[in-house]
């Protein structure tokens, strides 16, 4: 049923299903909701740009446990990591009133953050069958290790630039991130600012300058924005909103009943949470924060420094704290399990096509 | 060929594309493009929101006298004109050196607009086939004349509780304007801030909230682009920036040397030209009036203030001053003629079609 480039894919990739579930960091997703998305034929993935070497090996090894099938692991590339913490006073003064309001205490020692070496090694010794990054691309050597290994190699662009320059440094396949999609912006080449391209904009034109498959990614939550970006020029889409509805999932009340009451227009970006910008749902925080737009530290640190503030406003169910993520398609998101919502948008993909044949 | 929502609109609209050529106000068209596209079996447009009654009058004039075809007339919906043209001092300084440097007196008074009243009444006089238009919608009574004159009325929308609305009052289709799109955004409700969609999230979203046609709008300029909008649920769609490159068109050729020398990062948001924001490409009028961002009065207070920069600049080929309205696709555009441009558009779509039929 599905357009040539995509049958090819899906035989080099030796999966069924054209989708991969969008890695998402900060234990959104559960061993069972990726090892279920790979065992249905589409391609888990673990979000571990956070997770240390030991959690990231534990967490391989559930997945292994519950399925045999390609997952993939994700992890972040942000160079040398920033040791210096201390925030400028502004940001400071901000954050201790915030983690004041929420009874704990506010923390600039203690703040590292994993190494990527380890996290690497993990990757390489489990053989992980498929391996993507964001924000950047790990030097030759690391790309030459993955290649021996015979893992498949994604990278993420936001821009036409970025998606021929990862092609070039020897990626397997780019996922085109366009400016509605959920969470973090992969972006890492900003010549001219922050790269916000739109996906009808931004698929075809990196499918006309790269050879290797491209993958979409940004608000595609049904079949309609699946075969709209095949037609477009990818060859696979990526997911991520569509699954945070996944009763396997590991997604709080607060930010369920955010998407499910959401419209078109509630996503920001913002960099109040992580020093890098990411659109979620509009919130007190990022509203308070925008005054300090320009003050606000790059990742890692500010990451690190809101780090007890989420997590105390997940554990308290707590909307006006928490990095509640989602892409400008989060209206369309519906409860369901992650089987479900595979065959659903299979299914839906199939009707599409069908309709245009009797069209 | 078509899918079935679009073979209904073709039929109900007497045309033979599922093709606008967007309005582009500011002398951009000119009847010759406008009737030509009209003739091949698609829309031309005449974007009329900064022209007198009296040239309006003599455009559509050309226009009827090179086609019998369907036509339309795009008209600004910008409520109760704002009379004091006084630009806070920040902003007079700063045009006033603009001016200068451009050997032109800066003049804040003769800034008058034209009058919505009399332009509608040029539009019921000529009984023009399609009446479309962009920053709101126009009262009940204007509703009632065109339906009256049996005038095709579309909307623009830049969001689904917009779209929504201009159901409500009686439009027979929406454009849904994406995030990607050239030109002026037509927004007109701001509950969440300007509403920034790309296509990929709106055009579904709107599809699944009104029951008139949706036509999608934004960076829109091949085969690929139109089907996949018709997936997502459109059933005709407005390109603008694909007909710039057209030959009888009047873009100069500093505009036309910035099309094809762009690439998919090189457009920006502004407010600086018109006081509303819109999608062109960078220059350094947008680079350096970013920093009064906040400072610069509504429409048509800033529009008037720049007239003579704007003028000046576009006559003298001047790219630091000129307003280049691109969308996001501006480097897939074409040197072509409009009859050229659309005859490929629909034998790609066509080719896209075949390809999905036979995959």
């Amino acid at each position: 049923m599905w357009p040539k480039k995509t049958v090819q894919l899906l035989k080099q990739w030796e999966i069924i299903h054209p989708i991969i579930q969008a890695p998402m960091a900060g234990g959104i997703t559960t061993p069972e909701l990726i090892s279920t998305v790979s065992e249905t034929g589409a391609i888990g993935s673990i979000g571990a740009g956070y997770l240390t070497p030991g959690i990231l090996e534990a967490e391989i090894q559930d997945v292994k446990r519950l399925t045999d099938k390609p997952y993939n692991v994700n992890l972040f590339i942000t160079g040398e990591g920033k040791t210096d913490f201390t925030p400028p006073r502004e940001i400071k003064e901000v954050l201790e009133k915030y983690a004041e309001e929420l009874g704990i205490p506010f923390n600039v020692s203690d703040l590292n953050f994993p190494d990527f070496d380890e996290q690497f090694e993990v990757v390489i010794e489990n053989k992980v069958p498929v391996f993507s990054f964001t924000f950047g691309f790990p030097e030759k050597k690391y790309i030459d290790e993955l290649k021996r290994n015979k893992i498949k190699i994604i990278g993420t662009a936001t821009s036409v630039r970025e998606a021929v320059q990862l092609e070039e440094i020897g990626c397997d396949a780019v996922v085109a991130q366009g400016f509605e999609a959920g969470g973090h912006r992969g972006s890492f080449i900003y010549e001219n600012g922050l790269p916000l391209v739109g996906s009808i904009a931004l698929i075809p034109q990196i499918a006309d300058k790269i050879s290797i498959p491209v993958i979409a990614s940004g608000a595609i939550m049904d079949g309609r924005g699946i075969i709209a970006a095949l037609i477009l020029g990818a060859s696979a889409v990526q997911l991520g909103t569509a699954f945070l509805g996944c009763k396997e999932g590991n997604v709080n009340d607060r930010w369920l009943e955010g998407l499910f009451n959401s419209s078109d227009t509630t996503t920001d970006l913002t960099n109040a949470f992580t020093g890098k910008y990411a659109r979620g749902l509009k919130n007190r925080f990022m509203d308070e924060m925008k005054q300090y737009e320009s003050l606000i530290p790059e990742y890692p640190v500010q990451n690190q420094l809101t780090r007890d503030i989420r997590a105390k406003a997940r554990e308290e169910n707590n909307k006006d704290f928490m990095s509640y993520w989602a892409g400008q398609g989060s209206a369309m998101c519906k409860s369901t399990t992650s089987k479900e919502l595979i065959n659903s948008l299979v299914k839906e993909c199939e009707s599409v096509l069908s309709g245009l044949k009797t069209g």
